[in-house]
């Protein structure tokens, strides 16, 4: 606990009551929002930020802070306030006045790409909570690597009933209570109030119980006890175990007659309410006005941290140069030099040795030379360790309390896999890379669009990728998730079509520090149909012609994937025939959509007929080869049979591309 | 406990051993699929289809049967064996030789729509015993409808360790245990084995407790000793609450070298694995080959409910034709005649008095008529009721015991809710819609991708369907939801445009029976567009012409939802400038893509220009407008503002529209 007595006079309840006017004055003049949590858990947040939480207003990147995750977002002006009151930069009082305003750093649910001090995008209940395993994790295996001399921080969570329910929720306590993530603690606001109405009338889960049977320390406490709250996080912090602290509060705290109803979440209180709140708290003040002792106060406890902070500079300076660089390195999320070279020298080896595997292959061939040459690159597996090939013979696995390795068994819970990688990438020092089949996005989708918008470079290892993974049938078979995942704004896929490809779609996805990737790979084998080497990274116009007609072109087979043989191999039929066609290796589809426009007329060329082969929905195809385009791929769900079976059963051949070319030629 | 003791001399280990080899012989002979886990649940299985389930082999489909649900999809071979043994139509001894082969009744994972006797599609983890939570309740809520004599049966489910490890199963386990649905049993193949190896490398869940913590009673016995899993059952049908029984079993029972590890569990055990398990299960037979004292036993089991299946069809007969005829039309699936008539008043009502409301609220007047019509009909919501507008004044929410009602609050669990509904509808009896805000649908995906693939009319009611919510920003402004919810094969998606396209969309939504729609509505209020009332249902091929050009149409602006009243307001502004143009409302472009050529090309028409106009990705619309048509819309997030003002930043306007096209006609 660190020692920060308020200023003179200036109670917990001014302090925390502060909190609660901005709230509910914010959310007033915007005519929108949710005043009740924050007035709800101000207790809660006060306790933890002027005497637990390790930061420094003043520098919010501060790699060693201690991180806050506001998993309830709809609470976001708690967060606001508090960032606002410890004075960090830019936080004015007039964001709070522009709360829920376009472009303010004051967005109805906080966004960690808008606003200093936020941690993680939330909003999205259970995100915030699953998002802080990763956080969590990130700290222990940083620590593993740089000691507790660079790297010794908690990560606290305010999470509410509705983060509880979501499903997420229990894939991140039990992977939690799992690993003993024991610098993470759960502060809930239990207040027992949920937008249909009392809780009751959905859920009667005894949390602590359930808590307790995941691994986890859990304790009951009055949420408005601040004495209470010290205790309980003090012990949370000395606990070898992750900790759930279940914060009883009354939703809307002062609020006269709002107050423990599911009035009080998610709406303005209005003007008789909010008076009526502000004298129960004994608050005179005009809207947006903090006395200046309790701003003062605030402002002292946002430097509560700063002498930890340099000391923790002059520990960090004193390193040897090579360590200090890599790991400034590494927490700026700044990619090291060797990786284009390495992934150069990996072509020019397939070029000399063709490789004809599946493509889940390929991404492990590409990964032997990868994982060296990107030390912070952490892989891990949904529980298809062996069938995602994501464990290279050089990465070791952590395990619960030893986290020293590079490989992470995250169990049957892609949804949880998926919000832990945000929150290793958002805590800094690590590249998280998850694996599961590519059917299973919809599992984890929610935390792949949170990646998505706030801009984090996770990358999904998607194997089994189509009708080609066969017998497993159409519960496997992903024939929609392709264009659904394309659909995503800022999500980029990946299709490639053999070794070669593959190695160029990790080095794009490797490269990238903005956003996330999506490798969708095969589980069958495929000809390795790129046969030059080189530097130069053929994918990263999203598509590019692979073999040019013998003449002029009189189709385009535009192709992905394990597909692009078969548009080689209709060529050749059509070349037969004597009819020229040229094949358009398209392993981006968004990302060639997203070039400017010359490039894209250019590569899509000008012979009359186009052509699309992919063993997936033709949803989105048509920005291609237009509505009156052909189209060779699925119709519909898949089936349970072997994949050769399957590509015939679904006509989904050479002969087929070849014959609808030359009908359509011949009308 | 239904008194039905095997055939002389066979015994318990003889049957089991019966379902073990048969598995073993069909993965072998596929060269592909799962024998751990009938061989270590075959024990579990049997004393539950020998000495509890209520069910004939000749009728699977009567509708007081048990349900007995493979969570463990993977598992599949454990059910077709049963179903084979048991002597269910059409599972002949070739369809397991034909296991995993296309067109047979075998799969790789069980699919309700192929084989007889199989209750819902399962695969994905957790599904199904999500969705057997949507069993229980409808046989509560049936048997609340009419009593005992009609509705009186258990909700069976085998699940693995990888069901519980999903999230969703947190959401199903509460909500069942809130409910009290104490016919809902939960046998749990306590194997300890997950692919990547034993479960303690990711999970250390306690999983007994957390059932208690959830409402649940639970208790673990020896998932080998017939006995104790008699009695654990037989304690279990007694219980006020669902109860899980946890049973501990090896994987691969018998395997000499392959029981008890991941080898067991996803692939042939070989030849001299196979030999080796034989014969330590004493089976000396040839694959495939069942003797005849076991065969007889196991047709017995299969006919054990034969005499209780005949005394309720006389129950059912002997009731008065009309209660008869409803319950039969019901379980049929059979909607009422009185719909159609219905929406048409509506119509008719909302042309004479045009409501501006948001489609929500419009979604609401819809459902005031149309819950009268269709009395089987149950809404609900993920704990949004007041923003989704679900619950008409008709209509009474169910709770813990009491299950006479047709509204329930499902909680903050939207995949739950999701699959619930899947068991809801297939159960018989109701049809299931359930609400939320349309960005959520990434939550419920998995659940909503099985009743597509499964052809279940379930009704999602996505509320809050685009920027147009306006200030809770980004992370809850769909953008992309409706690209991929188009693209997932057999799903419906209407954006109504106005109350009368909202009434339009219901009956459709209900009139269909053999898969689910996502009706996407708007939290802002709109414009009725439409005046003229009618029966016919003009959204009933997707797209159709709202506002014809005065002439010849130079352009075509198609919209959708809330776009359409700015597509109409745009055109007004082109005839200003003497650039006639019409607009062709689609309020479900998947429906219209599915149109004969003929009627696509109609409604499209022949202008030169074509314009989209949504608050959405573009992606998926060049199929009606090309590649080189105008798309006013979406190009990435949204953001947090009173919604005018992001219509505004976004450029989304009928001045924008105008501007675009008089742009393009001026190149």
């Amino acid at each position: 606990m660190l020692n920060t007595v308020p200023a003179d006079r200036v109670t917990h309840s001014d302090l925390a009551n502060a909190v609660r006017v901005l709230a509910m004055d914010a959310v007033e003049q915007a005519k929108s929002g949710h005043p009740g949590l924050p007035m709800g858990a101000a207790d809660i947040a006060t306790v933890l930020f002027t005497k637990f939480l390790k930061y420094d207003a003043a520098d919010p990147t501060w790699p060693d802070r201690d991180r806050f995750i506001l998993s309830a977002g709809h609470g976001s002006m708690l967060l606001y306030a508090l960032l606002h009151l410890t004075g960090v930069k830019g936080m004015t009082i007039e964001e709070l006045k522009n709360f829920r305003k376009l472009d303010s750093k004051t967005p109805g649910h906080p966004e960690n790409f808008m606003t200093p001090g936020v941690e993680t995008t939330t909003g999205p209940l259970g995100q915030g909570i699953a998002t802080a395993v990763g956080f969590a994790l990130a700290e222990r295996m940083l620590n593993a690597e740089y000691g507790d001399d660079l790297v010794d921080h908690h990560t606290y969570v305010l999470a509410s009933d509705g983060d509880l329910m979501e499903g997420i929720s229990q894939e991140a306590i039990a992977l939690a209570g799992h690993l003993k993530l024991n610098r993470m603690i759960v502060l809930w606001d239990d207040n027992g109030i949920s937008i249909d109405g009392p809780l009751s009338i959905s859920d009667s889960v005894d949390q602590v119980k359930r808590f307790q049977a995941c691994g986890w320390n859990a304790v009951r406490i009055d949420g408005h006890d601040p004495k209470a709250i010290q205790r309980a996080i003090s012990r949370a912090q000395k606990s070898d175990k992750p900790t759930l602290i279940a914060c009883k509060t009354t939703i809307g705290f002062g609020a006269p007659k709002k107050a423990g109803t599911s009035k009080a979440h998610g709406e303005p209180l209005g003007a008789e309410e909010l008076a009526g709140a502000k004298a129960a708290l004994g608050w005179s003040h005009e809207p947006f006005v903090i006395p200046d002792n309790i701003r003062d106060a605030w402002a002292k406890a946002g430097k509560k941290g700063r002498r930890l902070r340099k000391a923790w500079a002059d520990r960090l300076s004193a390193l040897p140069a090579d360590r200090r660089g890599e790991f400034e390195r590494r927490v700026r999320g700044v990619r090291p030099e060797g990786l284009g070279d390495a992934v150069a020298r990996l072509k020019d080896r397939l070029a000399a040795e063709p490789q004809n595997v599946a493509t889940r292959k390929a991404s492990e061939i590409a990964l032997e030379v990868i994982t060296e040459a990107v030390p912070e690159l952490v892989l891990g597996s949904a529980d298809l360790t062996p069938s995602n090939n994501t464990k290279t013979k050089n990465l070791t696995a952590i395990s619960p309390g030893n986290f020293a390795g590079r490989y992470i068994h995250y169990g049957i819970r892609e949804h949880g896999m998926a919000a832990a990688m945000n929150g290793i990438a958002l805590h800094g020092g690590y590249v998280p890379a998850g694996a599961t089949f590519l059917v299973f996005t919809d599992y984890a989708r929610p935390a792949m669009r949170i990646a998505s918008l706030a801009g984090i470079p996770a990358v999904y290892v998607m194997t089994h990728d189509s009708i080609g993974l066969g017998e497993d049938g159409p519960t496997h078979q992903p024939v929609e998730h392709l264009a659904a995942l394309r659909s995503m704004p800022k999500m980029r896929v990946f299709r490639p079509a053999d070794a070669i490809e593959t190695a160029e779609a990790w080095q794009m996805a490797l490269e990238r520090t903005d956003g996330p990737t999506t490798l969708a790979l095969t589980r069958q084998n495929l000809q390795q149909v790129r046969k030059e080497g080189g530097a130069k990274n053929l994918s990263a116009t999203g598509a590019y012609e692979l073999s040019p007609a013998n003449g002029k072109a009189r189709a385009t087979i535009f192709a992905s994937g394990s597909e692009v043989e078969i548009a080689l191999a209709a060529q050749k039929l059509l070349a037969e025939q004597n009819f020229e066609a040229r094949v358009v290796s398209v392993p981006s589809l968004d990302l060639f959509l997203a070039q400017p426009e010359k490039v894209r007329h250019e590569i899509i060329g000008d012979a009359p007929i186009r052509v699309a082969v992919e063993a997936a929905v033709r949803f989105g195809w048509d920005s291609v080869i237009g509505p009156d385009g052909i189209f060779v791929g699925m119709h519909g769900f898949g089936a349970s049979a072997p994949y050769k079976d399957l590509y015939k059963h679904f006509g989904i051949t050479a002969e087929a591309v070849a014959e609808k070319v030359l009908r359509t030629h011949n009308l």
